[in-house]
């Protein structure tokens, strides 16, 4: 019918939350982080790379959004599941430093930082106010070039 | 006890699946993408911003990377609920190009593309054969300067 495509691309990554403040604690005063938005009782953004934005959308009005196909068989949870986002650091130290920056902030953590099953990494879980899961790891196989471009594999 | 902070930085976003077959299909064969890295029965990688990369993972092997937290709280479903990726594109037209391409490729359609709630956007969405939902949307109020910072906001 077209001869368009979808572009390998993400803009945002927007979760839902029960509980905004929360989210607004332990992001902005916790760990220090700057929103580009913050509508009271809606959504908080933040810039999380270049050009994407991880957004804290309030439940009820993620669900709206959704549409009458939430109803139809999407799941929309409040608390995320089968899902987290990776936060690389330059050293296992600096895994450490950074979960332990996460629990003084308030979050719960999943799994202390600690050898990984999977290529050789070094890392650790914890989950924010709303349950979503933050890994902290360092991966000596993993580079990022100055454009971007992101390598993965010995 | 440190200094140390957590920079506002996504490097991966990691989706549990069940099907990996079907997520290859989707992506690889349905839209064209291309893998940064492609390990069966384990996990695949693309690359979806500067810097950041789409995986998705084994069930089996995401639940076991969690380790023994997932077993005290954490949801770690195999259909992700709760968060949806968004894809933005340049006009309304190009909205329904991408969720025609969608379908064609194999997608579930969510919300047909129509005027949005929220933002003054059009948009629409679409399930990938994991169930996670994807927003495609045009919205007026949103850009990218060249070095990726990212505006919202009339």
């Amino acid at each position: 019918m077209t001869a368009m495509t979808m572009n390998q691309r993400v803009h945002f990554i927007t979760v839902a939350t029960g509980d905004l403040d929360a989210i607004r604690g332990f992001y902005l005063d916790g760990l220090g982080w700057s929103a580009v938005l913050d509508v009271p009782d809606e959504i908080i953004f933040f810039q999380v790379a270049p050009g994407v934005l991880l957004g804290f959308f309030h439940a009820d009005k993620f669900r709206a959004d959704a549409g009458a196909g939430a109803a139809t068989g999407t799941p929309v949870a409040t608390a995320p599941g089968g899902f987290n986002l990776s936060h690389n650091v330059e050293s296992p130290a600096a895994v450490d430093g950074v979960m332990s920056a996460a629990a003084d902030a308030g979050a719960r953590i999943v799994k202390p930082a600690q050898r990984g099953a999977f290529g050789g990494i070094y890392h650790g879980m914890f989950a924010d106010p709303n349950g979503m899961v933050w890994e902290v790891a360092h991966n000596p196989n993993w580079r990022i070039d100055d454009d971007g471009t992101v390598h993965l594999g010995a």
